[in-house]
């Protein structure tokens, strides 16, 4: 009987004999699963030709991941991100037709039982920041409104916090709010400037990207939600393209379709309008929902 | 300014994006092994196109596996043993010149300051099991002996555990001894016939192992680590070719270089010889080192 045929481990026949053990799995899509992550380890492995001191620190690193892992902190998923394993996850998912607005990240800060607000409302709560108005349209894709849209909607504070990182500095459910459009599929509320903000850094994921020469930060951005009856649901940002961090979103979720313009507006008719004490920031953007199956 | 330039993440791209972030890295090694990661992990993904919910499933079970490893248990190791990773960086560590013994992954129950005791010596310590007796020589690729080599010695009980597993059950150093060969290059002692053992089971990888149709068990084995002056430390098992699971093995330790004949012998004279009040298992196996460059 040949070493093959007895399946023994061999440098050169590795992938064949670890995946040939799985032959009895109970479930086709793990086994299939398994199967590409042991070729893929395999090939790294055999890439990177490890030290067994370098095996080791991975093992220490993996183990050190997960003990950082708890109830309220989720550092796996926040490697997840800096390598980019999370939107490219998204991206797969969530493929659109041409034209629909493109997809990302969803981020550990929403909360699911934020307040429906009537259309115009001022999500922040606490006057603090540079006040901003943001309005545009939902719309399909042949560029027609959506009725009862529903936006979920929630930002960092100008310094970078979500309310649920300052609980009792900042009210409950500041700078986050439901609304529902109309016929015309147009959306409008006041809110303030959002800034950059670091991920958690203080981690084992901290400690690689200060050794990859990275630095933490997402740049400036506004979380929506977006579901309409009949269309996919489209979770998405929109971004500050004059936010120092633009082109190194720490977690890779910046798409040149989510750039919005921030535009700074001098007009006291128009500040008086919106209940602003002065200047403000402007912000026009229109979503477009793609059908199930319509690419 | 183009979407690539800029690097921003698209499906297309991701690999590129991703790696391009390090170019600052500080360290080129960490560097050169997180671009090999990077992609392989994204190559992963593309070709699993796992769902969202599989995704988040793929980090509970890193959590889970990290929060099962404490100061004496080590779940990440164990994943690494199940799916044939631990084996191949021994692989790709312990290449090994032609007609010089295979090494196999060390394990987990080593310990450093094991006796060192007379050739001949009988390292059961505790009369359970059925008495063997094993043989043989360190050689040079030349098939010359090697003097003054070292051999680490460890095995499990004939019901599969270390002494370090039945701390009180066994006595200390059970089934353990070092061993230093004369001028002739031979070695022998006596001990007890091993039998398979499984690799713990009660975690996540025991449930992957489940999952996947596979069994947990090690087939009998002794493990040695054999040391001489000049030439390359050789950290390896020999094994019992007629254990159930010779081709099966949970970690992938067996090469068909390290299968031992383990011969039942009847003979009362050898039997009073030896100390034995009966028939005993006879094994003869010769090891031959590298000298390091010579391959
Ligand atoms: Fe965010
Ligand atoms: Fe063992």
């Amino acid at each position: 009987m040949e070493t093959h045929e007895k399946g023994f481990f061999t440098e050169e026949n590795s992938v064949e004999v670890v995946t040939g053990r799985n032959i009895n799995a109970r479930d086709e899509r793990l086994k299939d699963v398994i199967a590409v992550i042991t070729r893929k380890l395999h090939e790294a492995v055999k890439e990177i030709e490890p030290t067994q001191e370098e095996w080791f620190k991975a093992i220490m690193f993996l183990t050190q991941t997960g003990h950082l892992c708890n109830e309220w902190r989720q550092e796996f998923i926040l490697l997840s991100d800096v390598l980019g394993v999370s939107m490219l996850v998204d991206a797969i998912n969530n493929r659109k037709p041409t034209g629909a607005s493109e997809s990302t990240v969803l981020g550990p800060f929403h909360v699911a039982d934020a307040p429906e607000l009537p259309m115009g409302s001022n999500i922040c709560l606490d006057q603090k920041g540079e006040d901003m108005v943001i309005h545009g349209r939902v719309l399909d894709t042949k560029g027609r409104p959506i009725a009862n849209t529903v936006l979920d909607v929630w930002q960092a504070n100008d310094e970078g916090f979500y309310d649920v990182q300052q609980k009792g500095i900042q009210p409950d459910f500041n700078l986050r709010g439901v609304f529902r459009t109309g016929e015309d599929g147009r959306y409008w509320f006041r809110a303030v400037k959002p800034k950059f903000y670091p991920i958690p850094d203080d981690g084992t994921v901290g400690k690689l990207l200060m050794a990859l020469g990275r630095h933490p930060y997402r740049p400036a951005h506004l979380h929506f939600i977006i579901k309409a009856g009949g269309f996919e649901t489209l979770t998405t940002h929109i971004f500050d393209p004059h936010d120092p961090y633009i082109n190194s979103d720490a977690v890779f979720g910046v798409k040149e379709s989510l750039l919005a313009e921030f535009k700074r507006v001098d007009d006291p008719q128009r500040s008086r309008e919106l209940e602003f004490p002065g200047w403000f920031w402007e912000v026009d953007y229109d979503f477009v929902l793609a059908r199930p199956r319509e690419h």
